[in-house]
């Protein structure tokens, strides 16, 4: 953050100034750019403002690919002539690939789009963007809503419901419920419904009307048929890179009870160093060396960025297919298994014909996860990271007893399993017998709440060497045995009121 | 806080000789304000510091008043001469208006308040104590323990209990309870109970015991008759634009599952921004520029800050009724509805004659609420603030959202409400049909945590546009049918039992 | 953190010779520390960096004596010759009495110990050390493990489950995930297993093989037989006392639902100033300089660190005794109680032998916790903290509150035991009287969460003075009866499911 201090205190027309001239050197604006700010400066001054302290707005990608390779921001080496000798700003990156927009229109005389996609960084970002496709986040929408069993999910979560006689019967889909809850973070598809005509500032305008918008989500159905939002983390207009290492960025999606991953770093030791010293890391550092820049990781040191030592060895190569260095698949569905291969899940399936990588008893579908060598090769390259600051024997335990939580928490996860399986089997719910929906009455609630929250949070605690309390009594271990009892005495309950005479 | 550092790093001793005079500039103490110092430098160093590194200490109302309209934090014209030329020190605030003030004493030799209310701020502050005036947070005190329903759940909340055969009895209301439960939040009411000698380090001194004292609820009901604490926001004794502007204020009462505001907020995008580069951002500025300042809004920006563009266009004008910019009562007691024409609401009634705005069916009763105009525009207001960085289209599509899931969250409130009102009939608990307090049994409880909890968490999420997991799995959609379903089957276990031979 | 910063910037190479001369003074690093660095530095590029930013890495203990006593950081007189002259470094801490170290292990020539204990730190912090041994923390480990109703509740925790019949059995205790879950922060035992060669880069070596290792528990049970681990709070390896002094380090153990300080603290009116001015504290000065250093307390301000006012009167003393300014133990099991007089609690029992400080009424057993002459005495020392920033009125007022919310919510702690025993009587658990484990069953997890989760919060937020909410509807008394409903519920629930022809 240090570095923006300066250019912070300077007002934005002096800025401005200065991003056609930043310490002597000729940082030229296109034409095209000085014209979009010139409306939207007083439009939107806090968008502009963004982008004027960002990166994009003073560098051009030649000067970026001046820079040597490890310490490069680019990874396209074939930039266009035209593209490289201006910086980045608001027309070179809203007018890329037209033919392929859908919310291409015509604006004041030029094809502007409205939302710019993965495909489109990948002008300059060629090599993160090949790496985030392979990201199972890029494909969070249909891996969401393409999942029969998921769908369920959401429709008894999101749906409208009324009463008829004893029973609650779910209404309709609402899609702006969607778009706001599960698919806020998941990412919408985003389409074009036509072009309206808005009355503005500078007299009538035609512009695209998108369903699904506005939206960031990471696995984002862009009009141009890409899939993610770099947006997502890189928050618009100053895309930094600072801002997608702090962990307050994962914090959006990686905080619900589901996937606990912010609340657990937060009370985790690194956490802990990351709150108490963080403001004198240096978090916009390439290559981000450690010890020098850091002194303890945050999310995105384990599982994205390239990290050097101070004599630059690479200790991790950059990487935005973000279980690179992940064995696991914590976030079960109903257990814990393997990472799958392909991060489009859309022809997984267990042999009880469900759209999921594990049986019902936990055991994995080899056909859909990686392998044990896989595992370990990816376990190999998360380690070199903790070796930075850890001996080899409190590295080497500590994936032992993550090896354990996985396998205790899905083992518990079976017994709960087994316990659902009679209350369905006895009548006292409809759920997978019945061909019914399985998140939609208390008793599956209780059981879903053991794997989805629990055992999760638990998983999470454990693989964060830290944040104690979230596998014990703070949605822990404590609470998954808690649910455990609570749904046997669910079952023993109806069982007893069944014995009794009517 | 950048402003704050010099000073910072200065003793105390220096920097009391600087607040006489400070930048070459004249700052002179009054001589009653140096005797208080004298003492209570020695005998409260922190609350001395605190005000030495105020603004207060630092700026005289008469140079507050040179400034340019827009820049200005005063809003009184009319400060007497006698206050206008020295800084703002203990003695110029703690010995106003005696004669309205109960709780002014004789100490050594001078008139003393203890309690410094918004009526004395309003010696230079006028504008703003009249807008909190209208604020409904301004009578927090009585629209609580004035209602009777809100009376009721707060006695099911706070008093003891025992046993009497199988049914718990409620014990009487303890004040000492209740001063640090509801009323640390909303305000108690201050009330002078004579005189008591002290010993103290500078002999017998009399101080007044006050009832309900200490506290810095929104809606204290002071001894001079005011309603309100400024220090709410303005920590004493430092009162700084700074600190209420920091999220971290709000979060002191907007934090609980009834109103998570801050950890919606936390986990939005906005608080991304503010938690990943606030540290750098000018929360003193007046006005506070846009983009200038800061790139993401806190609390402040949306509900109360004047607004300006770097150009020192206006964007939102300050207000201290922090409604202004609100269409929607998001907290519905039980449903969300159009904000209350009046902060009081001792006449609010429905035609069930029960203290609501609403029906019990969600109609708001026209009366008392704010019409379709007026809703019209205070948004209008919170969207020249979205405009700021965001595209008309995506502001609009925002609160079409938002009202979706007012409507919905609405709804099902709705359907719960009418499984409670069969659990009353049908004897399984008592309360409306029966007269009886609607918040004291576990049937109650689910039925309450539906729109007290859940609904106002899914509302929030909905409204600030990101925190999608409270809208989820985090208080959120989730739990609320998870609830109704509970509610349910409470109802159906208690017919089925019922249906048994005893 | 300031001092930090000019340091911070330098690379680490330049560090390395500063170390050795900074400030244009000889600092010294001995031989063996730099034949460690010539390895290390290389291995755990991380680990070196976080001393190299510490004080031990630029100080002596020599020069570290040389201080006037208030501003002393060392406290043992009687540093040996050998130690003194030279910079506190990797060999001056893993040496020391090797005799005593199960863990000493021959590593290239030295005798080096794995574990740095608090009876290695007490060479110069002999004070800290016996102070801390006084601290209940200091036993967590055999105070959690020897007690048969904490090991119940750890087993129904942490142990795994399968199904036999109706019932669930509970199967055997598994070490690695006690370490992770209660002993995470309670402490491990560490012990030492034999001797493994490793292949590493420098050749094959020998290390000792430690169960129950990696663990930073405050009541480790370590390799040298000595109690806790310093870098609990003073994180490895800077071990810094602004690390130690800032809220984020407690949180990693106070946060969960039984102990939620830090939650309380963030939402408290203090948390509050910290939050956002916290940035421009110095969180490192010794004497901690009330108004100077800081305006609003952290944990380690109340609890631990010597306070004083600026003309340098001492407001409190350094205590690593952490409840010497604490009259009561809020986190009661069941009931908060006066502090237990000794740290180690082996010999506690109550007249039905349970291994608690009080009867299953509440009596507190004299026998064990301190009287309230001891009381008044921890009290006085609190409040002399209290009256640097608070006049009499509030402080007084405070300490009767808290007074006040112990009563009644053991009060209501005692009615829900009452159900509890009708519970177990009736048979519809099996408990007490059944000499049955406690805390395996839905309704004892229920009577449960009303003592160890709602009043435990309930009472911390009324210590804290603030945190409004924990004490109302964000696990406070509102939770808190809810439970005492659902539990009264069950009770009556299964007395009709009983009174029903079968």
């Amino acid at each position: 953050m240090k570095s923006l201090l300066p250019q912070f205190l300077l007002s934005v027309p002096v800025l401005l100034a200065a991003a056609c001239n930043v310490f002597g050197q000729d940082v030229p604006l296109s034409s095209e750019t000085e014209e979009c700010l010139g409306c939207h400066r007083e439009l939107h001054p806090g968008l502009v403002a963004s982008w004027e302290k960002s990166r994009h707005s003073r560098t051009t990608p030649a000067a970026a690919l001046l820079k040597e390779p490890l310490d490069r921001r680019v990874s396209s080496d074939s930039i266009s002539q035209t593209l490289r000798e201006t910086v980045v700003g608001c027309y070179e990156c809203h007018s890329l690939r037209p033919e392929q927009h859908t919310d291409s229109f015509d604006h004041n005389g030029y094809r502007i789009n409205v939302v710019v996609s993965p495909d489109d960084c990948a002008t300059c970002h060629s090599t993160e963007t090949a790496q985030y496709g392979k990201n199972i986040m890029s494909h969070a929408y249909a891996n969401l809503v393409d999942n029969s069993l998921y769908r369920d999910m959401m429709g008894a979560v999101n749906n409208n419901y009324h009463r008829s006689g004893n029973d609650l019967v779910k209404g309709d889909t609402d899609s702006r419920t969607e778009y706001e809850s599960c698919l806020y973070c998941h990412g919408t598809r985003v389409e074009v419904k036509g072009l309206e005509a808005r009355e503005t500032d500078f007299g009538e305008l035609e512009f695209p009307v998108l369903e699904g918008w506005p939206n960031q989500g990471v696995g984002r159905l862009n009009p141009d048929g890409s899939r993610g939002a770099c947006t997502s983390c890189h928050s618009r207009h100053d895309f930094s890179i600072e801002m997608a290492r702090q962990p307050y960025t994962c914090s959006e999606c990686h905080k619900g009870p589901d996937v606990p991953a912010y609340k657990v770093y937060e009370v985790s030791k690194h956490g802990n160093i990351f709150n108490s010293a963080g403001k004198d890391f240096n978090l916009d550092n390439v290559p981000w060396t450690i010890g020098r820049d850091f002194t303890a990781p945050t999310c995105a040191a384990c599982h994205a960025s390239l990290l050097a030592s101070p004599d630059r060895t690479v200790v991790a190569e950059r990487t935005h297919q973000f279980n690179d260095r992940l064995a696991w698949r914590l976030f079960g569905v109903p257990y814990a298994h393997p990472h799958p291969v392909h991060a489009d899940l859309k022809k997984v399936k267990n042999t009880l014909n469900l759209p999921l990588a594990v049986e019902m008893d936990g055991t994995p579908v080899a056909a859909y996860v990686i392998d044990k060598k896989e595992q370990q090769a990816r376990n190999k390259r998360m380690q070199a990271v903790c070796a930075s600051c850890h001996s080899t024997d409190w590295v080497v335990e500590h994936f032992h007893r993550l090896d354990n939580t996985i396998a205790r928490t899905n083992a518990l996860t079976h017994e709960a399993t087994k316990i659902m399986m009679d209350i369905w089997e006895s009548g006292y719910a409809r759920g997978l017998p019945q061909g019914d929906n399985i998140f939609d009455e208390e008793s599956e609630r209780i059981w879903t709440s053991i794997w989805l929250f629990y055992a999760n949070s638990t998983r999470f605690t454990s693989a964060m060497a830290g944040g104690g309390d979230y596998g014990v009594f703070a949605d822990g271990r404590f609470q998954t045995t808690e649910q455990v009892y609570r749904l046997n005495d669910y079952l023993q309950l109806h069982r007893q009121l069944d014995a009794k005479a009517p």
